[in-house]
């Protein structure tokens, strides 16, 4: 079964709008176990689409169309596929009154454009649109399946997830697929294919492939089979297996990140967090604060970038900067012993490095010390990233909020 | 004259990397005047390459290829474009010769599938690869051009920049264009196309084009015209006047986000920066940050983020927190105030809001004060952005930078 992606809209062509949906489409419909073969970005032109969609039915089974649902005049999509499957549009009562409580519930006066939104090709099933005032169109042709709906990426996720995926996949009597994503942190892909080939070999063997998906600072590892018992077993006693071996690296199970993990235990720990940071400048608070719900246990932090800030407010005294340097292990130290006095919190991240890329000391670019000050203890670690100023700032707080992870999980890092 | 591209690679139809290829030469030729109308994405596979360009050059003058030309197995851009245009490969000396020097800079060893990086379509022009070892590929056919490139980004860039845009010009005598675009903060996008309509009649009739790219907290727009001293002459007329009528919100006319402008002023003016921060939780310290260099004169940060924290360590008074409540302009005016005595600098910036989504008090989600304190005066200003929690800290961090350069510059805010 082959399936197609056609991205309409000229903002995307011109460089407006990073293609967002085709990269999520894909990835969706991989963990189902459905691959994207072609995918295409056209202009809000009638005849473009016309010429997509025929294109589209001779190599596809499946053509996924997004945009050009709106309510002005340079939306075309809907008229134009009426015009292609020969079909009017008739406005749909139970859609109408869905914009209709819309725009009620929003306080906002209903126009004709508006209410157009609700006139739906004859010949097409109306796919629900519950977050927005575009519905989802599905039209048969040949026994191939064209599916037209809003680019608004939310209205198209909402959509997909709750009609458009489950329809497809039993419409095509597509076995039903098992996916299973984890999040590492720490550690490279090279690393981890070459400590589990014989788990992958072995998950292999059993219809259950890998997929490597890295980024800076983490990697995530999707394990996929056509679901049976034995392929939920295997995939979740392989995640088990992994969890044990690489504690300290493997950091969840469900698409959540770090901060929230964190944060999530500190809330159950009734344990409060503070953050003194050098290098990352204010990175690692911002990261959590990014969380709704954070002012639970987050208290404050110091971004004490200057080394006055870090002598006057953080308090280090100068004999041990001036002994060791500003970019050392007692530094580190000493500025998550002294945050977690000052900020009187039950854990304490401190970070002090050169992110780069210029430094008086070339080769000292990309050390970074993190430490980290609990009830119990006050450590620093040694990391040394690379020389991308951006990426080993993310690194600094990818990895501090996992040395902070294994503190509360009690895993020895 | 019509453009197509064709992004190569398994990667972008699964889900694993976003295409952001497609969308940087979309923009930089629509800069240049010329329209990208289709695009599309394909596997790493024979068949599908060949079509691709079969159809592309059917339908298209140029067509773009990026991807497929790693030294590995999976990479087969070039030799199916050799089979395409019947021609062999043959080894480049001057290519050799920089692929070899690559690897001894970085003190590598060259491996076989190395070599094969200097060997290129003996019909091709090759298009020089100054900073990675896959080279751009020129074809020709019946007027048509085919440019084959590598897919990452910094290579592909670096090649279009220096050689490919110039010679696509030359080629089809494309009259130059003359293209600017000038970076807005806190004005939307409407707004701005009704104060300029006139404006904008008067520069279309002169072939002059504008375009609106909004993001959060800012907007750039861009001027595009082909080039002519008249062009050139109405184009920066109009920068300038809206320059003069909207100085609070023109920030750039060049590719420099706020904080690297603000960075350059306070460098310029010998003047330090810190940031007491509450609800932005360290993001505008950490925009700051990113920027190499900010060591030069921002000092530090407080993110006040619990209230005992605004009072203990920023030593806000209780009784004004009590009085005005936490998310007040007296709050914010006492934060900016006290932090730049403490952090002992020349500006301070403050802030202190209802981030969202969840508060007691719904109806201020959104709701930031943001203060500002300098040698001359101390001040905060009220904002109330949306309900979305990311965008509502992006804003306020924008927005905060904003005030500060304003300051900096004596525009009466």
């Amino acid at each position: 079964m082959k399936v197609e992606l056609v991205s309409i809209g000229d903002e995307l062509l011109i460089g407006q709008t990073i293609n967002t949906n085709a990269s999520w489409i894909g990835g969706e419909l991989a963990k189902r176990g459905l691959l994207v073969h072609f995918s295409s970005t056209i202009m809000d032109l009638e005849d473009d689409i016309i010429q997509a969609v025929e294109n589209g039915l001779n190599r596809s089974d499946v053509l996924i169309l997004t945009g050009g649902l709106g309510p002005t005049k340079d939306d075309i999509t809907k008229k134009t596929l009426c015009k292609y499957f020969k079909t009017n549009l008739i406005v749909d009562n139970e859609v109408l009154q869905r914009v209709q409580s819309f725009f009620e519930s929003r306080g906002k006066e209903m126009l004709e454009v508006n209410v157009q939104q609700a006139a739906l090709p004859e010949s097409a099933i109306i796919l629900a649109n519950l977050v927005g005032t575009a519905s989802g169109m599905w039209f048969e042709k040949d026994g191939k399946v064209v599916i037209s709906l809003p680019g608004v990426p939310y209205e198209m996720k909402h959509i997909l997830l709750k009609e458009g995926f489950p329809r497809l996949l039993k419409k095509f009597s597509v076995s039903e697929m098992y996916s299973k994503t984890i999040y590492l942190q720490g550690i490279g892909e090279a690393f981890l294919a070459d400590k589990f080939k014989e788990l992958e070999n072995d998950l292999f063997s059993k219809g259950i492939k890998l997929a490597y998906l890295p980024s800076t600072g983490m990697l995530r590892l999707r394990f996929n089979g056509a679901k049976s018992n034995e392929v939920i077993r295997e995939i979740n006693q392989a995640i088990q297996q992994i969890k044990e071996e690489v504690p300290i690296h493997f950091y969840s199970e469900e698409n959540k990140s770090l901060s929230e993990i964190v944060g999530e235990e500190l809330v159950k720990q009734d344990a409060t967090l503070a953050t003194v940071e050098s290098c990352t400048g204010g990175a690692i608070a911002s990261e959590i604060v990014r969380i709704p719900g954070s002012s639970a246990f987050f208290q404050g932090s110091i971004v004490s970038y200057n080394e006055r800030v870090k002598e006057q407010l953080v308090r280090v005294e100068r004999e041990i900067i001036e002994e060791f340097g500003v970019v050392s292990q007692e530094v580190a130290v000493e500025m998550a012993r002294r945050g977690k006095e000052l900020l009187n919190v039950d854990f304490c991240i401190s970070t002090t490095g050169i992110a780069g890329p210029d430094s008086d000391e070339i080769n000292k670019v990309g050390l970074i010390w993190i430490g980290i000050a609990t009830n119990k203890r006050t450590f620093a670690k040694r990391f040394h990233f690379g020389n991308n100023r951006e990426r080993n700032i993310q690194s600094a707080v990818l990895t501090a909020l996992n040395l902070l992870r294994c503190e509360l999980f009690k895993i020895n890092s």
